[in-house]
């Protein structure tokens, strides 16, 4: 069966023991993910499926509509700006949010890309970059000891290779990572979001996770706070997995300033007017806060050594696949 | 300001410190159910979102509607297809399902329908419908132990009025029920679903939490068993809370049997040829199952004393309010 025609036949496919293992591995995954923010102090609330306004922020992919009493209503693509709203209430949250992100066709091709997927999405008030980014190589230490003490037997032979990462994990700033692109052949303009095909080469190059930091203003989307002391530039941060599994995570500090926001809308290209109650919110006034989301699959992918991420999930969702 | 007003100002009305303790309770709620279930050996999945078809069943609300790569996709309104999908790979297996259903103006007034909801909705392979109803005895009592024990300062008031219900629960047939309606004033027809306002009424008769069980086939969906020896009956349950909080739990055995399964969706106006995927599962078969879901806004509703369903959840959607 080609790939199109496994996916739709996943009532056969999903009877292959190899993914009850993977669905057990992954229950683990994400039972130590909460035990280990509960332990940080962190409430988990539920998330957001649909809002008049969602985030914009996502790499080329379409956002879903729907018909919401004669209003056009996203479904979610990331709960961001609602964590923005839940911690003026609790400061430290956490939810696991599903997200749909209609990606373009050729996405196929990379084995980690769905169109629906989750993320453990985290956010914590008057955080700093450093102090999230430390959080989440202790999260993923701790989920990779938790799944090998109790996961031996679904990981088979994966639990042999899966190694404890050393902390704290090596960190690029965005400059730097196009300096080590440049020296195995990729070449990515200053400016831009780094290419998958260049994610993948630079994660081929690294035995453990390492962080790519301080990404240009141009390269992502308005929520990120610009640095004041590097004007251009961002406080923020994405966790690259090792062995050419790629992204992990992505995650900064935010934008609570009503006028810088508004200011890096019109930069960005979104128009103000479309996010309502998010500007209302700002106007009132909200803590500053950092936060990241990690992909609940692609960790699934990772931990697994699976090829392709539609294999970490029970209902797979791909660019242009009409499946269940 | 109105309910509207309220919603639609989310952002200001979440600072509330009552809020923030309905959310940690509502944490406890879940995660007690999780350690629950755990124990009895179930394995927690990832919920679908999207899909080419969702459960009809849902009592005069409208399923949501996205455009797939140039097809219609329904948002989920329950994933009860896919449990029947999952059952074949896990025996045992439970989700937190986000729900969509765009429910009819009126349901303002009810004060318990969101139009974004979440169910932790469960199913084992093989099950009866005793085993299930006893599984979700146990599991309600052990939720309300668990946030009476935990919760103690962010239940207030409401600790003390909150009992552990004995068990077994009371049962009714719905025939009973109608009884019952019958003695206090509501005279509902034989055959239909019985509404929100008579089930307000019948729950506000009782100080437990109790079962209505066999609804006749024409009341609800092609998915659940038809009795083989009591034609025109279902083997499915709902468990009303009391106190006039209404429902709680909906679930029954499932027709497993491709032919009846067709019938099934003959007699109640569905057309077989948009189940694609799901009768193509049918017939290659499936075994037979029984579950439950268990409406998390409404458990932390009845649970914390709240009026209002739009209380008990962070970001409130109720139909036809444009809120965040």
């Amino acid at each position: 069966m080609d790939i199109s025609e496994s996916l739709k036949k996943r009532y056969l496919t999903i009877q292959n023991n190899r993914l009850a293992n993977v669905f057990k591995v992954q229950d683990e995954i994400v039972s130590s993910i909460r035990a280990f923010l509960k332990g940080e102090g962190f409430t988990e609330i539920l998330a957001p499926i649909i809002g008049p306004v969602t985030d914009p922020g996502i790499r080329g992919a379409r956002q879903a509509t729907i018909d919401y009493y004669g209003v056009p209503f996203k479904v979610m693509s990331s709960m961001i700006l609602y964590k923005q709203m839940i911690i003026t209430a609790l400061p430290k949250v956490f939810a696991l949010s599903p997200n749909i992100r209609l990606e373009p066709l050729e996405t196929v091709r990379t084995r980690r890309h769905l169109t629906e997927f989750r993320q453990i999405d985290l956010e914590v008030a008057y955080a700093t970059c450093d102090e999230v980014m430390d959080l989440g190589e202790r999260m993923l230490c701790q989920v990779i000891v938790d799944v090998k003490a109790k996961c031996h037997k679904e990981l088979g032979e994966r639990c042999k290779t899966l190694r404890v990462p050393t902390r704290p994990f090596k960190r690029y700033t965005y400059k730097e990572a196009l300096e080590v692109l440049k020296g195995i052949g990729m070449s990515v303009k200053y400016g831009e979001e780094i290419p998958w095909e260049a994610e993948e080469a630079i994660s081929n190059v690294h035995a453990e996770p390492f962080w790519i930091t301080n990404y240009p203003v141009t390269a992502r989307s308005f929520y990120y706070m610009e640095s004041e002391k590097n004007p251009g530039v961002l406080e923020d941060f994405d966790l690259i997995y090792p062995e050419g599994f790629g992204e992990a995570v992505s995650g900064g500090r935010r934008e609570n300033r009503y006028e810088k926001l508004v200011e890096r809308m019109r930069r960005s290209g979104e128009d103000p007017s479309q996010y309502g109650w998010y500007l209302d919110m700002l106007k009132v006034g909200i803590p500053p806060s950092a936060g990241f989301g990690i992909g609940v699959e692609r960790l699934t992918r990772f931990i697994c050594g699976l090829e392709n991420i539609w294999d970490a999930v029970p209902f797979p969702k791909v660019a242009g696949v009409l499946s269940p």
